[in-house]
């Protein structure tokens, strides 16, 4: 079942750049997520990889006007709104949805950890209640390496009752592909869209009727990432997999959101993409010339400043 | 070694009521920390029992303000100031200051996990240099079964190298003695006041040199917490820590926070202290009654609404 009001294909948890005041950098920014359209990825920004977390919402809500004002497609766009504080996640999703953004991505209430499910179940139901519009369409996130803080069956299915409008997918980047089979088979047949939260299962969730991914890698290899969402069918679509696993795995050796950043810098010899915010640390430059080296002739296109 | 500019003694991470709306509820949160101040306990605003997580920079700012205008002593207070946003730690410590708060607790950056010493000794760092008020004192929150994030002693010690005046200590919510002691001997005579995170170790840590503790139990069993603090020398000292542990065991059997709140609802007859913002649940009627008949002879003095 496939709904127009519904986010399907490829989509990149977009890096943020800062400048050497560690302030988030708008035109930088919008600069690539041009690029990353024209490669057919869509906008999730304020994803992990976006270090969206290390932002406060209104460096966020400044972030999304200045993208909007830039002429990017809200439609195209699924901002991170999950916030550990209630009324923050209202805020930021409230005005993700002035922009009219297609979906938004959100992370479950975090900093507390244990919480049950009828609390989560509160939360996500207070916020739909308090943003009040019939057009919000939400992307739950379940990254319980990262949050800690899983989005368990139960509480889809709860949460799908519910709100069934509102409820329209999820990122699953648990790396555990039983649990997206599972989620595959359970809910996507109700329409719910399930996202690998990685590229290396963009085949198999296609197979079994996925949206599509949700990438860190789609920030640099997202053309042919996008590729293989649209050719799953094709006879090469193994071989474009393996591609895409190689070049995963190459920068996997590395702590993956500073090593998207290097590439970045390196390949767009735009040196001021390396800069990251605390409590995440740039590559040492030993680590930067090993990724460089490795990944050099696997990507393809990042544009020069 | 004792700085005057340094805080000790039993602090109470103050719980925060919620109205219907679940908005924060000044007036109620000004009492109870009257009484907190009345029963000689300091006031740790916004720590991890004042559901500090689950409201937004804005509403923690308005709420500061409100206890300062209703003339409650900032020399009192240490407000929880860390949150996963630079730019928010910053903010809410710039406002701690000017108010003239007698210090903060300063979780570290808790979203994303396995960070390095060097990204949270940049991280702690920038906020002191943004800071850059030369009275600013930093109570290092080191609470990994919920931040997930711990605070190593290699990290103290260089922040303590590189900010002598403003890394003043350290509230240890790991539970874990050895931990507590291996700082009590290295740290605490460098004036690096060691707070327990709990009651259960006060006595343990006032016969090492410590500072105090930071309770969640102060919240209504200060009294008796403080005294021990003040008679910790005296000859039932041993048999004042036992009655104090009587009272966490009782309270631990539940989920602590609810509890807390379900007790001061009970006890000072003001139903709505047993409000919870999601993702946290109140406790369950049967489990109030359970809490308030097992805990009702033990406590003494929750003010009435």
């Amino acid at each position: 079942m496939e709904s127009p009001t519904r986010m399907r294909g490829v989509l990149a948890p977009v890096i943020t750049p800062f400048d050497s005041e560690l302030r988030p950098d708008a035109a930088r920014l919008a600069k690539h997520c041009r690029w990353l359209l024209d490669n057919d990825v869509g906008l999730a920004v304020f994803g992990t990889n976006s270090e969206a977390n290390s932002m406060s919402v209104g460096e966020k809500v400044a972030l999304l006007d200045a993208l909007v004002e830039a002429g990017l497609p809200p439609a195209r766009m699924m901002p991170g709104t999950g916030c550990c504080a209630l009324t923050d996640t209202v805020e930021l999703t409230r005005h993700a949805m002035r922009h009219r953004c297609g979906g938004v991505l959100m992370l479950p209430p975090f900093y507390y950890k244990g919480v049950s499910d009828d609390g989560l179940f509160a939360s996500y139901s207070e916020v739909i209640q308090r943003v009040g519009d019939a057009r919000l369409r939400i992307y739950l996130y379940h990254i319980p390496p990262v949050s800690q803080i899983a989005i368990s069956h139960a509480l889809i299915e709860r949460l799908l009752d519910a709100h069934p409008e509102q409820i329209a997918g999820i990122k699953d980047s648990s790396n555990d592909w039983n649990n997206m089979k599972a989620m595959l088979e359970r809910f996507q047949p109700r329409g719910f869209n399930v996202f690998a939260g990685n590229e290396h299962f963009l085949l198999d969730t296609m197979r079994m009727g996925g949206a599509g991914c949700i990438s860190a890698l789609a920030n640099v290899n997202g053309g042919a990432i996008a590729r293989l969402y649209r050719e799953w069918k094709s006879e090469d679509a193994k071989s474009q997999q393996a591609s895409l696993d190689e070049v995963r795995n190459a920068f996997a050796k590395f702590p993956m959101i500073p090593a998207l950043k290097a590439a970045v810098a390196a390949f767009g010899k735009d040196p001021v993409w390396a800069t990251m915010r605390p409590p995440l640390v740039a590559l040492t430059l030993q680590q930067r010339d090993a990724l460089t080296g490795a990944v050099g002739g696997m990507l393809r296109g990042i544009p020069t400043a």
